[in-house]
């Protein structure tokens, strides 16, 4: 039985949702779908396109941002980001690391390049400044998502309470970033 | 053969950066020492107990932060956390993880807490400034570390040029810290 690509990455998505990114094998989706891995494979030629394709499903779901100040721009990207990514099971490791390789989840990026060079900022502090608040968004989601699924796992016993405000620490590159753009 | 606790933690330092945290299983590691994971589990209650000391370990090598100027002191801990991830095969991972577990890796977050203190933060700006200094960091020696053993394995072929300079990135967060203490 033939499977659109459609298919086979809705199926991806829903197996690293319910089982996680350990579960997420080309093998498993194969079986899973009821055909061979080579059936897999003419979709996606290996893991990492996968996971590729993967990342870019989950952000799929942010929403535009519409703001008019580029502080709220920068805010509502981040959000979204945020938000997109705790919305799945290790989704802030999938698009993390989808990042890294350079494959994809390039959406939130370029969005914040655009919103800084519209606000003045030169080629190298969009670049650098973009990347950082990508980096802050990644570090913080990372110990959010992990430490709610290791409580709900029952293998760690931490509180949430010492997790700090998402909103205060994006204020504070904001910060960084006003008194770069008013230089 | 019994083994000492600080044996089992050499060893399991020594698996983690030749073969990379997916190798680093209680299993393996007992086998590697010749000895019944009880053995191991004797000195490690758990997988997480095991890996926070691991972190712990990994973080051991910093050296000393002895500048002065409270800026200097966060580049010195924020560069000798990055350094030390980056020295282990999957240490970003690791460390970051254990983080989030609440179970070590206290040292860097402890540091920095104390020197924005110093410097006249008061306890929230302190422990936001921390996390996000640290945020940034995990954030940023995960993206560099992940692309770099990606290329090393031939798995994906994006360079490093696109990679931000760590430096400037994190300037940018204590420019906005700056602005807070000053204020």
């Amino acid at each position: 039985m033939g499977h659109h690509r459609d298919d086979v990455l809705a199926h991806a998505v829903e197996l690293l949702d319910t089982h996680g990114l350990g579960a997420l094998t080309m093998r498993r989706l194969g079986t899973e779908l009821g055909v061979q891995p080579s059936a897999i494979y003419h979709h996606f030629a290996n893991k990492q396109t996968l996971l590729a394709a993967v990342a870019d499903e989950i952000l799929a779901s942010r929403p535009a941002a519409t703001a008019s100040s580029w502080p709220d721009r920068v805010r509502e990207t981040c959000a979204g980001l945020r938000t997109a990514m705790l919305d799945c099971t290790d989704g802030a490791d999938v698009v993390a690391t989808v990042w890294a390789f350079g494959l994809g989840a390039h959406g939130p990026a370029d969005e914040l390049v655009a919103v800084l060079v519209e606000a003045g900022a030169d080629d190298e502090l969009a670049a650098v400044a973009s990347r950082t608040l990508l980096h802050y968004v990644f570090g913080h989601a990372f110990e959010e998502q992990t430490a709610r699924q290791a409580i709900a796992a029952g293998a760690v016993d931490r509180t949430l309470d010492s997790l700090p405000d998402f909103d205060l620490g994006l204020e504070l590159v904001i910060d960084g970033l006003r008194s770069r753009l008013s230089a």
